[in-house]
């Protein structure tokens, strides 16, 4: 069963493509009025997250509403802990949160490393939008990275700071090691079943790579990344998108991942310059251009777009979509990227 | 009457220094069990600032505690959209709160351009510090950058996005430019009035420069940095801290500014490198580094200090100190600055 719209794979693989592929991170749910509608048919968070056939439904929303190139499975990167033995909350307006938290070596002993079977919701949701997309574009399965799982289970929510996290990285690094290995070992299970349910494309998110100093991100970040990046890309391309880790886009080439995410304060042409050009790169888009006129997004857009190049590229935004767009703005943006043509 | 210690403005000046200089963000409370004494005196935390004779205590508190090589003024930086008419409520725990925001032109028509007398409480306040201080060390005055002030002035309150600031951005352009230009006017007259009143140097923050992109961040920061610095350099040594604006270090240097403080991401040989020898760099440790046993603090430190070198150098952390830091650990680190020599 090939793809009838392979163009994000293809790009990510390397191969030419006959136009710009497009895909917009946080596109499965926040901006549509249909997801909110799916939504509200779950009690809450986690029931809707553990619920294959809602999940199913808001992954292809995207799809045939926005018309973008792939769909990205709707999930949660907090499903890791709970898997683990850690199971969080997530509070209206305010976001996750963790009665219990992880402080001690014994804390550590006590979660278990999980395995696909631990997430059979995601699997089922993957295998049931597998079968619904139809094979219409790719379907992308992810996790976040260790550091940022590390820093949820030990800071206990969300922070500008993170500072409880990055203090145990400081006072306990054996620990922190341990625990990131433990993490490591359940996100290669979690993602090798992913692949197995239909997931054509991984992306690894650590939303929190960019509180750490370099030295930090490579030694309790990068190295983890590294390890998973080995096991998942012989089986389907990996992209790993750090937020805020300008500074390491040469040594995240280095893994040998296929896809590099980038924010919108990285600069098209530096980035390929030290990423190099044996991998992709997708971003950069500031989401807030989509709150500009029609006009301002298909000019910045077209900049955009020249500056990374026809090759090697996959269009996205730096970052989430922010829930009060307008998506008949989105739905532009997106159109504008699948119209354009280089000169 | 020249100063006792006068190593930071030295260093700030590229003259030689016997040793490295060391000052603190946020080092005028937070940490200080001494601050929180002195605080409970004011009702408020607008109180708090309005009080000379307080904001004169806690700025002298961490030279007499810590050790520190100079004293920055205690103040907020939203002292400013008050004095142009837009006054603010700190919320405990949650942060800065504007009852109205910007919108309009007629939002901003209604702004008057602030003069040095609006502010007296801080004028009064340096005046009183730096009679206290008695030439011991620098007394350093600040000020929030203009894309920092209008971000909270349209946003209404911090925020992890910004959306709304970044969008009356997109689609706004005129009007924040006429915003920004308000502000500059209105933060040269402060500062130059900061000056008048014993600032022996001047800091800008630019404490959001990180959620532009590049060309936001010329366009509608740097640009009007740049004119303040061409203000008050000839008065006193100016300082710009654009907190993540990684790839703007040549600019910001360009504007010809004394000192650029840098956030613990950007690598010391980098910075160094992009920002040229004709200017002074300041940072970066990790404010998280002060939770670490006093062993890896040193180490780190050392580090830190070797690679950015002897020259043109003024050591800080790359933010502010938290508040549940360890004064004890604080102090250490400011010892260890103060008894390192170069090999």
């Amino acid at each position: 069963m090939s793809l009838l719209n392979n163009l994000v794979l293809k790009a990510a693989k390397g191969e030419k493509t006959e136009r710009v592929p497009v895909w917009l991170m946080r596109q499965a749910g926040r901006v549509l009025p249909e997801y909110r509608a799916t939504r509200a048919k779950a009690k809450n968070f986690i029931e809707f997250v553990k619920n294959p056939e809602l999940a199913c439904e808001v992954t292809i929303q995207p799809v045939d509403i926005l018309g973008v190139d792939a769909a990205i499975i709707f999930s949660d990167i907090l499903v890791i802990p709970e898997a683990m033995g850690l199971p969080y909350q997530m509070i209206e307006a305010k976001g996750p949160w963790f009665e219990k938290t992880i402080k001690t070596k014994s804390d550590i002993d006590a979660l278990k490393i999980a395995e696909g079977e631990d997430l059979n919701y995601v699997l089922k949701a993957l295998q049931l939008t597998k079968k619904e997309l139809n094979n219409r574009v790719p379907l992308i399965g992810f996790c976040g990275a260790p550091w940022t799982i590390l820093a949820y289970m030990v800071e206990g929510s969300g922070s500008k700071t993170f500072s409880k996290a990055k203090q145990f990285l400081y006072t306990e690094p054996i620990l922190a090691h341990q625990l990131l290995e433990k993490i490591t070992q359940s996100s290669i299970n979690y993602l090798k079943s992913q692949v197995k349910a239909g997931a054509d494309m991984i992306q690894l998110f650590d939303s929190w790579a960019g509180i750490l100093s370099e030295k930090q991100f490579y030694e309790f970040s990068l190295h983890y990344i590294n390890k998973i990046v080995q096991e998942i890309k012989p089986l389907v391309p990996v992209t790993v998108f750090a937020k805020d880790a300008h500074y390491a886009l040469n040594k995240i080439a280095d893994t040998g991942c296929n896809t590099i995410g980038i924010d919108w304060t990285i600069n098209p042409t530096k980035a390929r310059n030290e990423a190099g050009k044996n991998v992709t790169l997708q971003g950069n888009a500031d989401p807030c251009l989509l709150y500009a006129p029609e006009k301002t997004i298909l000019e910045e857009t077209h900049k955009m777009l020249n500056e990374f190049g026809a090759e090697r590229y996959i269009c996205n935004l730096g970052h989430g979509l922010y829930p009060d767009l307008d998506k008949e703005k989105v739905k532009y943006f997106v159109e504008v990227v699948k119209s354009f043509k280089f000169n």
